[in-house]
C-alpha cells in the first residue's frame, strides 16, 4: 500500500528509494558509434542528407527518426495518484514509471515530460510546440477539468494520437471488466443499471464509454449528490454530463441512487457505507477503484454483489489501464493513427475482455503480466486506424 | 560531405539512411520489471512514496529521478548545420545525432525537444514550462539574433544550466585550438591581431570568449564589412559587438581587416580568395570553420599561414564541438551547477588544449576520439561549480 501523504517516511534504505537510485530511466543510441566512420554517418555531415529529405517530406520522420515510436507522457503534476496536486517533479517519479510501463508491455519509448502549471491555454500552448519531437501523447495526472479542455483542444490542434490515460485507460479496463462480469452473470449491458460514482476525468470517461458500448442507464453521483440538469451548482463538463445521463431523473446522494443499482464504479475515493451497498439489486456488480483504498472494502463488497473489483493488486480482478495504454499506442505509432477514436476504444475493450479464457467472478480481466495482451490491443487498434 | 540542399538524394539503401532507419536513439528502464512486486516497487504504489519525498524536498529529484542525468536537446530548427531553416522535423535527425554523442562521450542521457518556432517569447514560455523535466538544456540550431535573447531569457529565469552548443561550444574549442597554436608558434593570445568572419551565433561567442582570454584586438565582419560603431545598419548584438571590438578602428571589407591579421577565425560560410589570404601576417593561423566547404580550402590556406584547422573530420585540426560539450553537461550535471559560468568555459578550453601531449602545426586540439576528453572537461567544469 502507498502511503497516505501525512504518513509517508524517507527511507534511503528501504527497496523502493533504492530502486529509484539514480531514476528509472535510461536513453540509449540504436546504433554503434565506433569511429569516425560511424561518425559521419549518425551525425555530420551524413545526417544531413535525411534532415533535407525529412525537411522535404515530412512523413519521413516516422521511419528515419525515433518519433515513429516515441510517445511523449505529459504531466502538471496537479492530480497524481491518489496524492493531489504535487507539481512536476512530484509527478516525475510517476512519470517515469509510467515509461518504463509503455516501454515494458509495447515496446514503446516514451519520454516523461512534466510541466509547470498553468492556465489551459498556456499547458496547450506549450505542448502544441513541443508535439512535432513525438508520435503520441499522453495525458497524465492533470486536474480535472482542465484535463478535459487541454484534451479536446490537442486533439483539434495536432494530427498525432492524444490520449489521456486517467480519462479513457480506465475507462477501456471498466468495460472490459463489465463486458466479462455480463458474461459470467448472463446479463446485457444496455439492460444494467449503473451508478457512477466520481464526476472527474475518470467518471467522465467511464460514462461516456459505457454509452456509447450500449448501457442507457447511468446515474453519476459526485460529492454533493446526483447530477442532474435542475442542480444549480453545477457547470461545464458536469452540466453535460447531467443532461446526457440519469434517464429516470432520480435525485439525492450517491446512497439514493444505488438502491436498486445493479453497478456501482466508484472513481471517486472516500467510502460507501455498507448499509447503502446492500440496497443495490441482487448479484451486483462492485467496481471500486479508488487506490490504495477502495470505496467499499472487497470482503464488505463481497456480502452483497457477485463480482467485486478493485485497483488493487492484492485481490481478484485487478481494473490496471496497464492492460490498455500500452497496447493502445503501439496499435496506434504503428498504423500512422492521427487520432485515438471512441470505436478503437470500445474494440480494444472488447479485445481486452476477450482475452480472458473462461471468465468467472474472479477473472474479468486478464492479469497485468499475461502475455500478448498489448499486442492484441494493439492490433484491435492498427485495424481501426 | 553532405551535399548542398538542391543536390540531395532521398536513397534508402544508402548507408546513411539505413543507419537511420527507425531512428537513432531508445529508452530503457535502468530497473527489472519482472513480477507484480516489482511492478509495485516501480510504479503503484510504491513510487507514490517517492513522489511524495520529492515534492516535500525536490533537490530529491536529482537522486530519484532520471532528472540528475537528463540533457533536452532543444531547437526550432531555423538554422540547422549548414542548411538553414528547415523546421523541428527536419532538425530532428541532427537533435538525435547530438543526444547519441552526449551518450557515447560522457553518459549523458540527453533527449531531443524540437518546437515550433515563434517569437522569442514565445519560445522561452514553452522551455521555461517543460524544464522542470530536466537537469539541463543544450539550445541547437536557433537562428540569430533570436538565440542570443532565447539564452540569455532561459539562463534568468531557470536554476539549471543552459548552453547554446553553437556559440559557446565552438567558441570553447575554438580557443582550445589557438592556444595551442600560440604554444606552437611561440606567440602571446594578448598580442594577437584576430579577425572574425561572421557574426551569427558562432562568430559573437568565439570574439566573447577570446576576449576574456584576453586577446585584445579582434576585428569582426559580416558580409557588409567591417562591423563598427559608425555602422548605420547595426543594431542590437552587433552593434554590441562593434563598440567592443575593433579598437583600431579600422573599416571597409574583410579584405581590409585581414591585411597583417594573424588570426582569421572564419565562422560564416562563403569563401575568401587566396589573395586576401596572402595578405595576413608571416606565420599566421586560419580556422576555417564552415561546413562542409571552409571559407579557405586548406591547401590555399597551408600557401599562406602556418596552423590551419577546419571543421572537417578529414583535414588535421578538426574543431569539433563533441570536444567540449559532453563534458561541459557531464560535469554541471554531476556538480549541480546551476549555470555553466564564463570561467567554466575558459576552464574547459584550457583543458582540451592541455589534453594535447604534444602540440603541432598539424594536432591543437585532441582527436574526437581520444579518450578521456569529456572526463577532464568534466572535472575542470566541476572545480569550478
Amino acid at each position: 500500500m502507498s502511503a497516505a501523504p501525512e504518513q509517508f517516511l524517507f527511507d534511503p534504505q528501504s527497496p523502493v528509494f533504492r530502486a529509484h537510485e539514480g531514476g528509472k530511466l535510461g536513453v540509449h543510441a540504436t546504433q554503434p558509434l565506433r569511429d569516425r566512420g560511424d561518425l559521419a554517418l549518425l551525425y555530420t555531415p551524413g545526417v544531413a542528407e535525411v534532415s533535407l529529405a525529412v525537411a522535404a517530406d515530412p512523413t519521413l520522420a516516422a521511419r528515419y527518426t525515433a518519433r515513429g515510436n516515441t510517445v511523449a507522457v505529459i504531466s502538471d503534476g496537479t492530480a497524481v495518484l491518489g496524492l493531489g496536486d504535487i507539481g512536476p517533479l512530484g509527478a516525475l517519479p510517476v512519470m517515469e514509471g509510467k515509461c518504463v510501463l509503455f516501454k515494458h508491455f509495447a515496446g514503446v519509448d516514451a519520454v516523461p515530460v512534466v510541466m509547470d502549471s498553468g492556465s489551459v491555454e498556456e499547458l496547450v500552448e506549450a505542448i502544441v510546440r513541443i508535439a512535432p519531437t513525438y508520435g503520441g501523447i499522453n495525458l497524465e495526472d492533470i486536474s480535472a477539468p482542465r484535463c478535459f479542455e487541454i484534451e479536446e483542444a490537442l486533439k483539434e490542434r495536432l494530427d498525432i494520437p492524444v490520449f489521456h490515460d486517467d480519462q479513457h485507460g480506465t475507462a477501456i479496463v471498466v468495460l472490459a471488466g463489465l463486458i466479462n462480469a455480463c458474461r459470467v452473470l448472463h446479463r446485457d449491458l444496455p439492460d444494467l443499471r449503473v451508478v457512477v460514482g466520481g464526476a472527474g476525468a475518470a467518471g467522465v470517461a467511464v460514462t461516456k464509454l459505457l454509452q456509447r458500448a450500449g448501457v442507457r442507464d447511468i446515474v453519476v453521483a459526485d460529492s454533493r449528490g446526483i447530477l442532474a440538469p435542475s442542480r444549480a451548482d453545477l457547470g461545464g463538463h458536469k452540466l453535460t454530463l447531467a443532461a446526457s445521463t440519469n434517464p429516470r431523473g432520480v435525485s439525492g446522494t450517491l446512497g439514493d441512487a444505488l438502491v436498486g443499482a445493479e453497478v456501482y464504479i466508484g472513481v471517486s475515493g472516500g467510502q460507501v457505507p455498507e448499509e447503502q451497498v446492500a440496497t443495490m439489486a441482487p448479484e451486483a456488480m462492485i467496481f471500486a477503484l479508488a487506490n490504495p483504498t477502495p470505496e467499499v472494502h472487497p470482503d464488505v463488497a463481497h456480502r452483497h454483489a457477485a463480482v467485486v473489483a478493485t485497483g488493487r493488486s492484492d485481490f481478484p480482478n485487478q481494473i490496471n489501464n496497464v492492460l490498455a495504454f500500452p497496447g493502445i499506442f503501439r496499435g496506434a505509432l504503428d498504423s500512422g493513427a492521427r487520432q485515438i477514436t471512441e470505436a478503437m476504444k470500445l474494440a480494444a475493450a472488447q479485445t481486452i475482455a476477450d482475452l480472458v479464457d473462461r471468465p468467472s467472478v474472479d477473472q474479468i480481466v486478464p492479469s497485468v503480466f499475461q502475455e500478448g495482451v498489448a499486442d492484441a490491443v494493439a492490433a484491435a487498434v492498427a485495424r481501426l486506424a
